[in-house]
């Protein structure tokens, strides 16, 4: 275990993270906020100094790190990260409470978007635009942000990315993951830009395109309004609508598009796979709301919003899907587990697991009626290594006990219904936001206890790092020496 | 595919079951009602003719049959034996609705419990009887029956037993295969008999104790009583709880008793698992519902009997616990999950499947930190197949994958909620019985419409025959020729 390799690490980390809260400190100049200037400006300094102090304590001799010091140092990057996250919110006043502070910067920066506020529309603009900000640098991972910019070795390079990036594989676009890195970061700039374009031209003010820019590109959703999007025109809305899908899909096929490389594109299963399902579900919540809207196209347009916004892990919201039917509740709840592409900003459980999953069943399937034939599994047109497949099947597993611990601690809060517990610690663990009951989209998590905040923030982290990063730093045989 | 050998065995179970219908017959006659009379004659009658024509046309000059047969005898033979069986219901009149009586015929021999009935005690002591009966029959399974009767090759009889009987591994006590389900039949009978004496002992009318023994033995659950088991004593509750737990239990662990073999019973992992989840579960219930009976004593009872309930997969209930805070309500929603021992008379995914589930969890995370070395995992004193654990993990997905669909088909009910319909098909699923909301332990499945009603007669008979055997039968390539 190189202890002080990971701590070096995280102290850069920390350096980067005070150079990015100039931005909204930036913003909160123009706006002349003074307490979100002092606030921001003192978090500056304390990162600042921490992370040099960090770098230059833990300067290693050997800069050699293995799977297991990517995984601590992804969990512990997070975790830093959250905690001086956090302190703009405290410092300014406008989070005072360190539990709500702290859960408010997880829920950012996994791209969460579940909020312990009351009443976003009291916060300053710094605040709000640091709120989104951290869904935009958690989307496509801090780490891979320094590795996008730091000069860094190949090897240590893919340890950490792996560590961070969510889904069953991680696939290296170009040989050097310097250049991945850098090339995901592009693409994921322009992108954002895009829809920051398209919503100007919708004429929504400039702070809140660059927002819901951030919002939408990170998979995030924290709003800056009561009704989240619905006070929006229906062509912003169908905008975010595009984008929420778009930001699912796997940057990869992005890569092979500007390289004009169509084919491996449309045949992607995992991509037709996650709109088909998006599109069936749009399909039943579209019958199933209908005699609530009494008009096809604003069926059509909350349907839509809402599949994407869900299985895209998003989160925003046009409508109160707390008080549809409960056929289209059925359906969102189905939806929550399972997330975008791998290789996207999404959470959930990723499409392609699902798939590698189906397969894995019909592979047991075909062992029972041939026990001693040995059939290749394909997927994606390469063949699916077994341990690949048991992995995800044990994942998956992990995943469901993740949440039903989750759930069972929730259930000590008095005033908490089942139905708000349940969807609550399944929304948390799927980075999705919203839930159904006390923590439906037009409500939010605030009611809960400190320890309960406490209990769903780690259950974000855990969803967002796909919890084993965090399971091995808690595992003792980790930080063994040799 | 030996088809005239699938149809020949289906013949033979039908037969049995005109020889079993005679005990209901009798029960009627005694109680002079004579609806019942008629009505099981008649049924009599058919299976008998229909069994012994389908054994005389089909009867094979090749026996020989591999795993493939076994899955679709089993699934073939409890869809025939549901089909017959549901006709005393509808000749009698007293459940004439076919949906309604295959639902509860289904609900009978996969020993779910979950009823149709609005008014249980309108019904005749032979129908009464009858419904309780196929739990018991179900319980141990109708095939295991037959092979303990009938001669039979050993390999032909391993094949059926390992597609009927619940659990990761079906493990042979003795090298026999028709010893091992004579023994097994023989410790069933035993404890059956020694429920009912305990109970007649505690003052229940002889008809009420047969029928809540068969009800316990095969962890059923149907119930004579509007209330269950709330009317009768605390004595009879006691000892329906202790029943309900040790049904529960592997029955290969009384065998070991009877031979003395003590220590191998003390250590077994699952027993441990199994008794520490009831108790930790017990515990945290009777904290959650003392506000409610102000009675330690009360409390104390309540929350065993319906956790030894819940997780036998049995269904019966001293008290409404849909009417219970939502702690309790959340502990109960996760134990409806875990279901019995391998082995036994339960449903539900089974405790062992559990334990191996958290080794594959445990296996992978030391996998990550030592990619290169090879763990042998050891469960019972002995060491796990990776096969084993692949496939319990991958059934664990399919399990869910079951209940999704099931619940989603629900959710197109009009006038069932989100709660009722994802404990409906929960329940179902793992044969419990009763759920939450318009299903719970005081209401019934009678509201829903036909078509839901299949669905969830399915799902109940996918549970326990744990799923394979009927995938497979509907997969065309199990019923080539070669």
């Amino acid at each position: 275990m190189n202890r002080r390799m990971i701590f070096y690490m995280i102290g850069k980390i920390i350096t980067l993270e005070a150079v990015l809260l100039m931005l909204p400190l930036l913003v909160s100049l123009c706006y002349q906020e003074m307490n979100c200037v002092s606030a921001f400006s003192i978090t500056i300094i304390i990162s600042t100094a921490v992370g040099i102090a960090m770098s230059l304590i833990f300067k290693p001799s050997n800069k050699v790190i293995y799977a297991r010091e990517g995984f601590v140092i992804v969990t512990f990057a997070w975790i830093f990260l959250s905690l001086l996250g956090c302190l703009p919110f405290i410092l300014s006043g406008e989070i005072p409470d360190f539990f709500d502070a702290f859960f408010e910067t997880v829920s950012g920066l996994t791209t969460t978007g579940a909020s312990i506020l009351r009443d976003v529309e009291a916060l300053s603009h710094g605040t709000l635009f640091w709120r989104s900000f951290t869904h935009w640098l958690g989307g496509m991972g801090v780490l891979v942000l320094i590795m996008a910019i730091l000069p860094s070795d190949n090897g240590r390079a893919i340890r950490i990315m792996r560590a961070e990036m969510a889904g069953p594989v991680v696939g290296k676009i170009v040989p050097k993951i310097k250049d991945t890195a850098k090339i995901l970061y592009i693409i994921y700039f322009v992108l954002t830009f895009a829809e920051f374009v398209l919503l100007l031209i919708g004429q929504m003010p400039v702070f809140d395109s660059a927002v819901h820019a951030f919002g939408t590109a990170g998979t995030g959703g924290f709003g800056i309004k009561a009704d989240s999007i619905g006070g929006y025109s229906p062509y912003l809305q169908w905008v975010i609508t595009i984008f929420m899908v778009i930001f699912g899909v796997n940057f990869n096929l992005f890569y092979l598009l500007i390289l004009r490389k169509f084919k491996p594109v449309f045949t992607n299963r995992e991509l037709w796979f996650y709109l088909g399902i998006m599109l069936a579900a749009a399909g039943i919540i579209t019958y199933s709301i209908y005699p609530i809207y009494n008009s096809f196209s604003d069926s059509v347009r909350h349907s839509c919003f809402q599949v994407a916004s869900i299985v895209s892990t998003t989160g925003y919201s046009t409508a109160d899907f707390n008080l549809w039917p409960d056929l289209a509740k059925g359906v969102i709840f189905i939806l929550m587990f399972l997330g975008g592409c791998a290789g996207s900003t999404a959470g959930g459980l990723k499409i392609s697991r699902v798939i590698i999953m189906l397969k894995a069943i019909i592979r047991d399937i075909r062992h029972m009626l041939h026990p001693r034939s040995v059939e290749t599994v394909k997927f994606e047109g390469k063949p699916l290594e077994p341990a690949i497949m048991n992995s995800v099947t044990t994942y998956f597993a992990l995943y469901i006990v993740l949440m039903a611990c989750t759930f069972i601690v929730l259930c000590f809060e008095p005033s908490f219904d089942l139905q708000s517990n349940l969807t609550a610690s399944i929304s948390c663990c799927n980075n999705v936001g919203p839930g159904f009951g006390l923590v439906g989209p037009m409500a939010g998590y605030g009611g809960y206890s400190g320890f309960s905040k406490l209990v769903l923030t780690f259950a974000m982290l855990f969803g967002r790092l796909e919890i084993y990063p965090i399971l091995l730093s808690l595992y003792p045989r980790t930080w063994r020496k040799k």
